[in-house]
């Protein structure tokens, strides 16, 4: 049989090496002790997190506990964490054969991500010049999560087609990209983006499609058998899709500013969520014989709108707003399981395993025109001249900004996202014939046989292929 | 085999038309379209949630933004999300083959049923009379979940034998009696009622037991071989069981006054739900040869605690209290599943797939009677003059109230749930023989054989009934 | 079949009786009824859940209801109570054929630990002599969560050999010593350890070793057929996994002071966490033909981060030094799982199902050590001077200590532990030869046959000895 197998992939390409015995562990500990140099060197707690924050409370005026960072913040942390790690992690558990590396890969990528992140996102946003240390608190944790959500959004895609040591490359990019993009749009640009509908998920998703694109398989059928879910692999990502759906009123209003900032934001986020699962059933059922629901598109589909939201969710788009924005993403990101994906695949060589293209990207980037459209038609009679003051942070260099200008900047920030493709060296990724396949890269339990034996099916497609 | 399918379904009664392609697209999109038009009409952001928020904080005197009310209560409402969505949901999984079901029409429900409810509620409660608008905030949401959960408890005894049309057909008759009992039971005779003992628990089981008397199916034993878990679907069962059970603390004290309110509350939840355990194992395990316990008993009265603490959990009923509370309903709860359902099913037509008549129903209306009798018992010495003032709400019109008259008026509340008995239309619900499947309103993946072959199943029920 | 079972049993030993269906309702019945009992002689609510609260903040100026301990800790102790319930309860879900012992065993463990450990902590920590009553708060709750913990550990170290009596007996020794050695370490030595290095996983691990070596079997390998995992249960156990890697964090800052406190422990945990991951999977990839990462590591070894940093989480231990604490006790729990695991069952008869040797004993003991140095280097210039009065608590009787005094008591503290080996009366445990099996204390639904069937095994087991 395992003749027979060598023959079938040696037929189809050069078969691929997928021990990674020397190269995950050699990154791993280089890359973990890279890290603690540059903590080390770089990163302090913030007065918040400092033993000195009973001083800084004196001194500040400040006249309880309770008004640290921590109990605004942390909270809507943990609930971003399960998002990251069990929300991302059980969604892509789905394939019959691939659960262990979804979550496992997914939780290596994260743990990686977040560290990196830490330092990125400090250099560009919060290094103090007089000490050069980077101080970190509640909000940088939160910042952290957000910015590997990026990366493994782009994992998504890629679920099941590259090695662990290829996820860890992709996260180490990602976050770099991640972080220079976000100081261009946050910082130069001054956009508001704070559930990351531009920032994270237009980001991540187009970055995850142009590394497939890169890496594009054409005898990814040869994998074909492990392409599928089983009946309790489904029930897997759902724990991943609930979680995700109901914790991303958390996720949208994680670092809105305080008070009503955080509070309009969580609830337009849960209008719109709510509103995206009615057009998904809608538009699934409508899809197939008998109205029978798919899977794939509750799964994914209901989340978009908490994609489309993650601009506009801090503006006073009103509760109908939300609910309108809900009802057409959950439509398009549908429509986009149903015919997109499989039209970018045969067409344009995009093989995206978990449909990112349709969830982040698309919704990512509706979310970023929303948010322009919103932030341009904000007035001071619906927003109070304060308000619009801080909802917008028109302070400092951008004291004199109109919406108007700012709305302009929105749209501007969007297209940035649309830049960002590339290639990158890549190291011990599956063949085409065990993509999608855990007994690559997990030690796997003797268990009950859930996908037909290798050889018969490799035998099958050698006979069809001889016979064309 | 599909012939002889036929044959079987035909010599029991009509083939039911399972096809919701028409059916149920429509109805997710009118209703979804009516929410947007009534929410553009009614609802806004409440003064904690728009950016006025500032100017109210200053007319106010309010010093931080720590007394926003969505840090007060925003850690709970996102535990009360869990129960709805991953609780009842997951919960609903222990079917070896309705699983996609249970948790997917349970999202449906809830995504609607907390749209409708915002605005139900918002009609009944919080319309302002001079601008004709409902405003909300994270109360509201709070809120709209737990008038969601009376209309999934009754989906609970309805599972696997409706349609998705039916369920959201029970989503707004649900959300509309809740809110019309809520207000006779909470506004006109001011009962306080937290954790929803009876507007809840004791509403939505007697709601869900009235439909499925009405839809009473005497040919239910031929779908028999689904009506029944396998090892893992009782483990994702487990997940939901846990996730009410730990979080029902949250519940209850979601929307109970600031301060020590949602502090008793929560403790006093945790005592019952604790206690309720001991003597679910305990009555569990002496109703089996060999003391085995039976995962329906362990998913299901161990919740029993936290149903009957709904209304007095506020009150000074005090740790032994609750842990007495606890104690009984646990037992009368798994006592209930062992003979009270086989009992319904047989002499009152009434087929309850989750027991919600044993979770929901009893243990609620045994909370609305305990809340009554703690109630009654209140005394300034142990509440404070102004702890029973605020605890009771004691204001307004309601100012001379005694504690005993309020008991009296509990107690009143109480019996107004059961009231609510009544018929309603429905469309494509499943034949009797193919309940309990998610073959027939979902994508399966090709799987093992987790079931019987129908084609046996039947052929064995035709020559059994012949031989009769 | 029977027969042949009962011969093989009898071939190697006396047949266990496993009927628990007296022993297990009688217990649960009269523990619970004492704890109504014992609850009403001496618990109360503590002055911020009692409805007398409003008039406490009017005389000790306290100026706004958020400032309740309520709203700094819950939803901490949320976290904690799922940590308890799911991510215990779910870790040990593992084996093919004990998942519902796993996850149900640890519920009744939990649901009776808690209260018992109100009582064991009030009666040793705050008992007002004058009353005679221990008042509770949130504070209270999770601090009985965390006695719970100690015993769930042990546990884990006992998985699948004990029968739901033993376990019990197991939590209520348990939590016995857990008070005394807590009121030790942390009253008479006034250690600091806010996350419970060596309170609770240092204990936890050695009490659940020492009662594995008295219940030592020698002929386990008769259950040898269920102590394996199947693909599905190695995904219900990362459930619990990541539940325990995410919640950490609030685990370790759930009791440590307000502000800055629960601020930077919260930091710590979250970076040794991740630091851990990384190193988990190096070592795990070392230690495989062609790099496989073995599940077993991935579930266990990426926590031991948050076990070791349960002490010195609170202290100024700076970023890179928790990485570096994470670093470390990532490489030294996978060798654990490695190495000593096999050494211990092979020369010391200690059979530790889960491993808890190297995921709490191990890194908790270090976890002391790495506190007592931390505490040892405190000095003034980093801490302030009230910051390091604040964090180690020098006040009262411990006004005078220094950071040096204190590094050496919390260097005590640790050894304490180890004092904790003892046996114990025991009932109803399965025989060696159906160890790891639900089919013992579980009613189960027929389902597909994951395990070979007994017959064969024992016969072949039978021939294998007769030829020896």
């Amino acid at each position: 049989m395992g003749n027979c197998c060598d023959r079938a992939a040696s037929f189809f390409g050069p078969q691929k090496n997928t021990n990674v015995r020397v190269g995950l562990p050699a990154v791993c500990f280089v890359w973990q002790i890279a890290m603690v140099v540059l903590f080390g060197v770089f990163i302090r707690y913030d007065e918040e997190s400092d033993t000195h924050w009973v001083e800084f409370r004196r001194e500040n005026n400040i006249t309880s506990d309770i008004e640290n960072d921590f109990y605004f913040r942390y909270p809507s942390f943990q609930d971003v964490h399960v998002m990251i790690f069990v929300g991302f992690g059980f969604l892509m558990t789905f394939l019959k054969r691939y659960s262990y590396g979804g979550v496992g890969f997914n939780f290596l990528i994260a743990a990686f991500g977040l560290q990196w992140a830490l330092l990125m996102q400090g250099w560009f946003h919060s290094l103090n010049p007089e000490t050069g240390k980077i101080t970190i608190g509640v909000e940088s944790l939160i910042n952290a999560d957000f910015c590997c959500a990026g990366s493994l959004i782009a994992f998504g895609a890629l679920l099941g087609k590259v090695s662990p040591v290829q996820t860890l490359v992709v996260a180490l990019f990602g976050v770099t990209l991640f972080a220079v993009e976000e100081y261009i749009i946050l910082d130069l640009l001054h956009c508001r983006d704070a559930g990351g509908s531009m920032v994270i998920h237009c980001f991540g998703g187009y970055y995850g499609l142009a590394i497939s694109w890169v890496l594009y398989r054409p005898n990814l059928h040869l994998s074909k058998r492990f392409h599928g879910a089983v009946y309790h692999s489904d029930l897997f990502a759902m724990i991943g899709t609930l979680y995700l759906w109901m914790y991303w009123p958390s996720f949208n209003s994680a670092i809105t500013d305080h008070g009503d900032g955080q509070h309009r934001t969580a609830i337009n986020t849960y209008l719109a969520l709510a509103s995206s699962v009615l057009t998904t059933v809608a538009i699934s059922s409508m899809s197939k014989k008998g109205g029978k629901l798919d899977m794939v598109h509750i799964q994914n589909a209901t989340l978009a709108g908490g994609v489309a939201m993650g601009t506009a969710a801090e503006f006073m788009i009103q509760p109908y707003g939300a609910l309108i924005v809900g009802f057409c993403v959950g439509i398009i990101s549908t429509f986009g399981y149903l015919f997109v994906t499989p039209f970018l695949e045969k067409y344009l060589k995009l093989q995206d395993t978990c449909g990112v293209h349709n969830l982040h990207a698309v919704p990512g980037m509706l979310g970023g025109f929303i948010g322009a459209i919103t932030a341009a038609a904000a007035t001071e009679a619906v927003y109070g001249a304060e308000g619009l003051r801080n909802t917008f942070d028109f302070e400092g260099e951008f004291e004199n900004r109109t919406p108007g200008t700012q709305g302009g900047f929105q749209a501007a920030g969007t297209c940035v996202n649309i830049w960002f493709i590339l290639r990158f060296p890549i190291w011990a990724d599956p063949g085409d014939d065990n993509c999608f396949d855990d007994e690559v890269y997990w030690e796997l339990p003797e268990d009950e046989e859930i996908v037909p034996p290798v050889l018969e099916y490799n035998n099958h497609m050698i006979h069809k292929h001889q016979e064309m």
